[in-house]
């Protein structure tokens, strides 16, 4: 047995999300497992790095199978190319030791958040991005980040959904990088770990507090309440994308 | 009677087009008429700067509407926008003078295409870029592409399509750029007019100039043939949009 790293892209618009559901529910790893069964005639397991929730993106998802084959890396990554559907692609496949472990062995992950700031709603970016048509103050928005930065108990930006939640909450926040190029905010997050919708819910906040919504300082005193309810709004999904996983 | 300009941005993928062609068809053009009709309660006819063709898109269309209506252009956008499906939106509204026309008025396009040139195909760029896995000389095609800046003949570059085919070929190419960032060549166009699908085949050729397909020198054989056989193949029309209509 050969264990392969796979770097893999989607466009996450028309899945249920990362995690098999279920015969009825259509997933990415539901598909990559499809594929693998055509082309090994055996069904694998297809390790990721984490679950993305329904509608979010990815550039280079990370993800590993165990499987003993002839083919090339390069001619392996055709095949699975082709037997894939067209909003998954296999960017790089390459030979790894057997104890790498596409979730375990990750040591941090950046997700992009991208919003639209544009007064109208945009047709070509609508399901990449979030529409957010009010004025926001950039700065103010980037200072309050900073609170963020560092290794924290990350609680109140759990979601409140009890099946997912997790008993340790304290993360490594590693960057938090806001940038405005015309009319689009993005915010790079790049932690050791996230807990469930905490990048969405860090991002919610983040454009409250630009907005005005929420006063300065603001960031620092949600982090301490450790409640959910301290925090702003979950963004949408669709302007997610996690960008990189780092090994 | 006020004439107005506006200014459309649109996601091509789902669209037969721009223009009209009976009820069964989901037309840019028809999908605004209903909008207006639902706002004005009457039928108007929406002026466009000129047809896309079925899967191009538009950051920057521009068309014209004359009505009679007390909202104002804020206003007016905000309504269109809310009857308009999620792949067309407005972004601007302006009142202009009667002989406005936003397809006789306009002085010049500009158009730009985008390839992607990653080996593995793309998941997220799949309906906005067109997919050319070959190792490309970007300089090559940048000197090739200079033979086209100014005014020529280009039936070379007309579509075969006869209905389409138009008597005066002589066109005014003001602009033509060439960039590459990461895995994308962008390729930006602008001219006086455009035949039809002129575009797509210029790119064609630019690709096969780039490749090594044809040889040095074969931009400024091509333009002085006159023929449409001796250009490259037409590119797709996913990767086209139109960027900006100027008057």
């Amino acid at each position: 047995m050969q264990n392969y790293k796979l770097t893999l892209e989607y466009d996450g618009t028309h899945f249920s999300g990362w995690q098999i559901q279920g015969k009825a529910v259509r997933t990415v790893q539901g598909e990559i497992q499809k594929a693998c069964t055509k082309i090994f005639g055996k069904k694998l397991t297809v390790i990721g790095s984490g679950r993305t929730d329904a509608g979010v993106h990815a550039k280079a998802q990370v993800a590993n199978i165990n499987v003993q084959t002839k083919l090339s890396e390069e001619s392996l990554r055709a095949a699975l190319n082709a037997h894939l559907p067209d909003d998954i692609a296999v960017h790089k496949i390459e030979k790894v030791s057997k104890d790498f472990h596409a979730q375990f062995s990750a040591r941090s992950k950046t997700y992009r958040y991208t919003v639209y700031n544009g007064r109208a709603r945009s047709a070509l970016w609508r399901q990449f991005s979030a529409h957010y048509p009010y004025k926001v103050n950039l700065s103010r928005m980037k200072k309050e980040a900073k609170g963020l930065v560092g290794k924290h108990d990350f609680r109140s930006f759990q979601a409140s959904d009890a099946a997912r939640k997790e008993a340790d909450t304290v993360r490594v926040l590693k960057r938090l990088a806001i940038r405005k190029t015309l009319d689009f905010i993005t915010i790079d997050i790049e932690a050791d770990g996230f807990l469930y919708k905490m990048v969405r819910n860090i991002v919610g906040t983040l454009l409250y507090c630009g907005s005005g919504k929420l006063d300065e300082g603001s960031m620092k005193k949600i982090l301490l309440e450790k409640d959910r309810n301290a925090a702003g709004k979950t963004a949408p999904a669709c302007g997610l994308c996690l960008l990189e996983v780092k090994y």
